[in-house]
């Protein structure tokens, strides 16, 4: 069995948890499929291609979204990069794979799994370079991004285990814009961990925002929570204080797009309100993400926050304009929470607890 | 002079302040006029009635809203009530003017404006009854009822007088939700603040959210802070945390429906989130209202919060949907922010520092 059918056979051992499958990758017709999440509820289209420009326009246009699967995605880009490349020789490949690799990361500058996942890929070709085959290189790039792939499907579920313990049945948990299938290669993180417990059989609930301005509470968690049956209410993000302040929720499960060795977290805007008032209704607040989240700094500085358009506030997904259209407009997607506000990351490798500074840099260097 | 007179040349001394006009009464048609903001900030409408029920619906259906144009637009509803009813004498007449109160009191539970205006006209209703002519009484309703419009008025340029003493030149002030003329019967409270500031030649910068699920700050901001040309940025409701946490606002003034003893002051939802993300960044958190708002009452209990119809959150404005259409929504149009995240309330009588518990009963027995 080679690499590749070894890899493809572990996926079909987690098929049982993979009810929505976002993304794979078309090995007969060397094609990377992704479900239009920004379609959703209302169309589930997938969408198909060869060419890695169209990956990095599907992520800059938020068709792929999520810190997980943009990684993953970006891996399948830098490998259909390799193959659509026409070098003879490796200098000429890697030069083309460069040109491929910085396309790619420059589509969503905030996500930390976009860089990982790219650098793996960068480095797998590199180490292969250095043996000779330029085909095998093209090859071990599309083995690399499958194993990140394969990766992330097991990280979820193993994640989804280990958070479930943090849930009782019976509980309501709160969560922020979408950490679910739609955000990972499948299962999700804080969403998988809701899932997990689902699964498990315990009679939960879920609140989730709406999280505007792309509103991935209200499109893509709604669909999610129905597809698997979970109960759930959706709220405006305006809401979350004065929930958690009547004791409506149990607990806070939110994602991250970035988490450095401080604990400080960028995930999606809005997170920080949702963690102040989690700490005002002294609720537990946790951060639920795959280590390859984990930015090895100490600098908070050096998380980069994205703007993106106007649009996305003056109007509803393009399709309704709600206020004037020339105004000015201040629309970052991320902000940053800060380490005392969080209660604890839950991550593959375990769920990682105060003092952060401590224990993120002590989990990272232990091996799964 | 009659009183009526007296009263509507007052109006006129404030022509500078009334810039937008949100609602008047005209005598001649006798029917009450208001601005219908749902249609803002892409239709500038202009509805009029001499049936108070048509004002109850214009409030439940927010064409007319803001604690204070709530309480005005109630009071000339309860006048023309006066004048529908056929009674010839006042035991007829006040049975008619207690089944319109009840109604337009029916309409939004949470302003206290609501049934403090219809209080005192109603009030003065019984005491011109004891006098005898029932057609008095009528012609008293709406003297109260004008009284009631011109001192919201003269309230709100005086609370703006008080409160820009708090605003320097260069500040930039964040708001939630609209305070402005298009809440009250005309200049605004906390919006008023910066109108004021702004009329003084200072320098200033807005920042408002947009505050879903009705857009109040998208709509009804956005419009009044183009027309008076103060500069001034939109933002989700979402960002408010980060862009204080950045520095990028000065002082947050936000609005009130209602106000009790204790200080715990209920406003739209979100104002807690808001007055977490100010305390958290060590900004400045006001509350501005007339003293009209304030309820003699120590128990937070006894504060209503309306909850609304599921379609404001699963639809924008009822134009476009978002999401599923028969999913669970929790949609409280109000949450309650406790006094130990207020720094000051703004009122007309003086700025009310801490302890409130103290220093609202005492403000509220002076004399103004």
């Amino acid at each position: 069995m080679s690499s590749l059918e070894k890899l493809l056979s572990e996926i079909n051992r987690f098929e049982q948890f993979l009810r929505v499958k976002p993304l794979y990758f078309d090995f007969n017709k060397m094609e990377f499929v992704w479900l239009d999440t920004r379609l959703l509820p209302f169309e589930e289209v997938y969408r198909r291609t060869r060419d890695y420009r169209r990956i990095a326009e599907a992520i800059k246009s938020l068709e792929i979204r999520g810190a997980p699967a943009i990684g993953v995605s970006a891996a399948f880009g830098l490998a259909l990069a390799a193959f659509e490349s026409r070098a003879r020789d490796n200098t000429m490949l890697l030069d083309d794979l460069r040109v491929a690799k910085s396309i790619l990361e420059s589509t969503r500058p905030t996500a930390y799994n976009l860089f990982w996942a790219l650098n793996r890929v960068m480095g797998r070709a590199l180490v292969e370079a250095e043996k000779g085959d330029v085909d095998r290189v093209r090859e071990a790039t599309l083995e690399e991004a499958l194993r990140i792939y394969v990766e992330d499907i097991k990280t979820n579920v193993e994640i989804g285990r280990i958070g479930s313990k943090l849930i009782d049945n019976g509980m309501t948990i709160l969560t922020h814009c979408n950490t679910g299938a739609l955000a990972t290669a499948g299962f999700g993180t804080a969403l998988g961990v809701v899932r997990y417990a689902w699964y498990e059989g315990k009679r939960i609930k879920v609140i989730t925002t709406e999280t505007r301005p792309v509103l991935q509470g209200a499109r893509l968690n709604v669909w999610e929570l129905r597809k698997e049956r979970i109960p759930f209410k959706l709220i405006v993000d305006s809401a979350v204080a004065l929930l958690l302040a009547k004791n409506m929720a149990d607990i806070v499960l939110v994602g991250a797009d970035r988490i450095i060795l401080t604990g400080h977290t960028a995930n999606k805007i809005g997170t920080l309100q949702v963690a102040l008032a989690a700490n005002h209704a002294k609720k537990p607040f946790y951060v639920v993400a795959p280590t390859s989240t984990i930015q090895p700094t100490w600098n908070p500085e050096e998380i980069i926050i994205e703007e993106r358009s106007r649009e996305e506030v003056t109007t509803i997904m393009g399709k309704i304009q709600i206020t004037l259209q020339d105004i000015e407009v201040y629309n970052p997607s991320f902000d940053i929470t800060p380490p005392e506000l969080i209660t604890g990351i839950i991550t593959e490798k375990g769920i990682i607890e105060k003092p952060f500074d401590k224990n993120i840099p002590s989990i990272l260097s232990r091996e799964h």
